[in-house]
């Protein structure tokens, strides 16, 4: 279904390429950074609509076009990327960040492949998802439309901003990105190279826009009427930040406080591997787990080879009094139930139930990922209701909530909140419905008459 | 598939029945108004998984039971109500809000019908929306489960309060109405009533709470991790306040500026009518049009007729320029085109072409309900996919757009946002899903490492 060739572009690096790309528009069309951010919202309110109107094979285009002038300018691209490395190790910023700020060639591939399987994909625009006649003649659709504006809001990987302008384009969403400021060359080439690539495919002039300060996510926040979803991506405390500073709908998820139940009818084997896989399989990930939870009745027969398998890993086990009874753990408090650690540190609560663990739960837990091991069905059919979190997992490691994992494509995100769209988010979480009528004159008079009656017949 | 029988209750008004009725529980648990809004939406957002976890069987025997105990405390209620009537009329408030706080023996069948009719309702909860294999044994759901904690702020009608509590109970979700301070009284004794019905037949106490006051308001407005979606009703400003003054989502519309567009191809008659009962079928309702535009080389056909039916018809005609060249019309300002008069007003626009009409309502419309008037199909199809709006009809009247006339059910309101439900929202607007994940041991390593691959099949 899906185009997965995208062939190395070898040669491109050659002297008399790299001239003919120094002529090309962009150079001409400079971002013009001294545009307010209000101009730049109302533009994209604007066009929304219009890319909304374009068709699959217009943004498939698009989605190719983009992914060639991305190739077709690696070397600048490359340039680009440089001098913001080279900046950042003057300004010392931590080598993680450094190491996601690269943009080499692998990355780019990586990124145009994405490119191109969005391309390919089915157009998920005007999908008819029900048809109702409403009477003779009369007939209601609910059709998938674009949702209008998205605001996006990532940290510095370059790659990031390629991914997401193109789950925007193919889902007809104008979209206004913010960067890291350590990508700012890098978001700058790359932002431009798609925008041009995309309008000279028939996308309408500014469905893409950077903005680049602090200042301007503080004017974005406010932007309300021309905005219809912020999605940010990044630190807890940084998505927290939008949570708590917009009127404008956020879809995202700050914490990631996981939790394994180890229930009463646990297996021993099956306990130990899950909960290792979901602290230990990645620790700084958002369904890694945090806490353990394990009924009082197992405890004593799960804990000791838990214990070994989590220390011989090197995790350093936090503990209640009751567990602190049967291995050796450091103390743990409130604190710790409440705490994201995204490091080798686990919390250990011996609890007296499975509604107790629930209960936890839902008092300390974000929503995110929840896991319980059983061998009682019904024990885990209860769980799953009870828990208030977007994933509930039986007999699974928490680190399977993630987009790729469901098979659902390109991941917009993990969303935590409770409307729209919950956990892994796909394409669809770009995504809205318009009702469409379709009649031959019919009014409402008659209806309110009673001399006309609604036949409600659904179609499809 | 629905229960309409609801025999009046002849005799409820006795004075042995009443004398019982006065001993019943809800004397002896008054509302406790000393609350804090914080306590009440702390316990919300505790008790709402505890009501999501409940059985459809349980949630449809609190249905019935309180429409049984409404019934049964007819007298309290009616008692209650005049003496919000009472005090209202000392203070001399509008005759239509007097009206619409008139609770008596036809609008309580009028709820408990309702309620008896939710009982009947298949249950939502629960449904599972799709199944995927992504290994051997590792079975993904997608399962629709409540949101969790709504609050619903309306205005002086009483029944809302019933109809309100009936959809959030049958969509599983705690609900923290505040009513207007008109229907005190009422607003008190109906939400014990079915406060108390319901927590009878097994739903959790706390599944609903009242508050009164504005302050109050201002309180929930900053409880956005304890409330998960704000339903707000009435008017215009009133809506436009909360979503402007709260983080949480918000679903509603404040404005409804619909517009009927007819296109050069419209046949006459059709746009007569068409206009005549947009405007007038029902005058102060949010799907009525604000804003006729015409195509100029139909304007000399069509507006004489047009204006001979809206002048006979008593409505008031504001038109541009070239509107007044062809009949008479007092001038339309910019003010005009951004206006909801909700009233026998009505202003004319003569446009060049069917994009300065989509331009014209994606600039002044509030994206509610926008209907063209058109013979040609493709013109039609154009125009429903450029207009920015939630209902986009073709040779239809916009008073169609409402959650009965689709055959919704029971309608929750009507959204212009964006993200979530948009347009008639029904009770699935007050639902969300779960992902539910059933393994048999599985971890992620071997998947990361590359010696397991996903499957990735669709079971349904």
């Amino acid at each position: 279904m899906q185009n997965h060739q995208c062939p190395r572009t070898a040669g491109i690096y050659s002297g008399s390429l790299f001239f003919r790309i120094a002529k090309s528009s962009w150079f001409r069309y400079p971002v013009d950074m001294s545009e307010t951010v209000q101009t730049v919202t109302e533009r994209s309110r604007h066009v929304a609509p219009v890319l909304a109107a374009c068709s699959g094979e217009t943004i498939s285009t698009a989605l190719n076009a983009m992914a060639d002038s991305l190739q077709q300018h690696a070397p600048e691209i490359f340039a680009a990327n440089n001098e913001d490395i080279l900046r950042s190790q003057e300004e010392q910023i931590d080598l993680p960040l450094l190491k996601r700020l690269k943009f080499d060639q692998p990355k780019l591939d990586g990124v145009t492949d994405g490119l191109r399987q969005l391309a390919a994909m089915e157009n998920p625009l005007g999908k008819i998802q029900s048809v109702r006649e409403l009477d003779a003649g009369l007939i209601l659709e609910r059709v998938s439309c674009p949702i209008g504006v998205i605001g996006m809001i990532f940290e510095s990987r370059p790659d990031a901003l390629v991914q997401i302008a193109g789950l925007c384009a193919k889902s007809g969403n104008a979209v206004i990105l913010k960067g890291g400021r350590e990508a700012m060359e890098s978001n700058r080439i790359l932002s431009r190279l798609l925008h041009d690539a995309g309008t000279s495919a028939g996308l309408p002039d500014g469905w893409l826009a950077l903005i680049e300060t602090r200042e301007d996510v503080q004017a974005l926040l406010t932007r309300h009427d021309d905005i219809d979803l912020l999605i940010p991506r990044g630190s807890n405390e940084f998505v927290q930040y939008i949570m708590h500073n917009t009127t404008i709908p956020v879809l995202g998820h700050a914490d990631g406080i996981c939790h394994v139940y180890l229930d009463k009818d646990a297996e021993t084997g099956m306990a130990v591997d899950i909960s290792l896989d979901s602290k230990t399989q990645y620790l700084a990930v958002c369904n890694a787990a945090e806490t353990l939870l394990i009924h009082r009745e197992a405890a004593a027969r799960l804990l000791p080879p838990l214990h070994e398998a989590l220390s011989s890993s090197g995790v350093e086990v936090r503990g209640c009094e009751k567990t602190r009874a049967l291995v050796p753990a450091l103390p743990a408090t409130e604190e710790d139930w409440a705490s994201e650690y995204l490091d080798a540190i686990i919390s250990v609560r011996i609890v007296d139930s499975l509604e107790q663990a629930v209960e936890h739960i839902n008092t300390y837990g974000s929503g995110h990922t929840d896991a319980i091991v059983t061998s009682n069905q019904a024990a885990a059919e209860l769980f799953m209701r009870s828990v208030d979190t977007a994933n509930a997992f039986w007999n699974a490691s928490t680190r399977f909530a993630d987009g790729y994992r469901y098979g659902l494509g390109a991941e917009v995100g993990i969303s935590t909140g409770k409307i729209h769209a919950r956990g892994p988010v796909g394409i669809e979480g770009l995504m809205i419905y318009q009702w469409r009528l379709r009649g031959n004159g019919q009014i409402v008079a008659p209806y309110a008459a009673g001399s006309k009656r609604f036949t409600h017949r659904d179609i499809t």
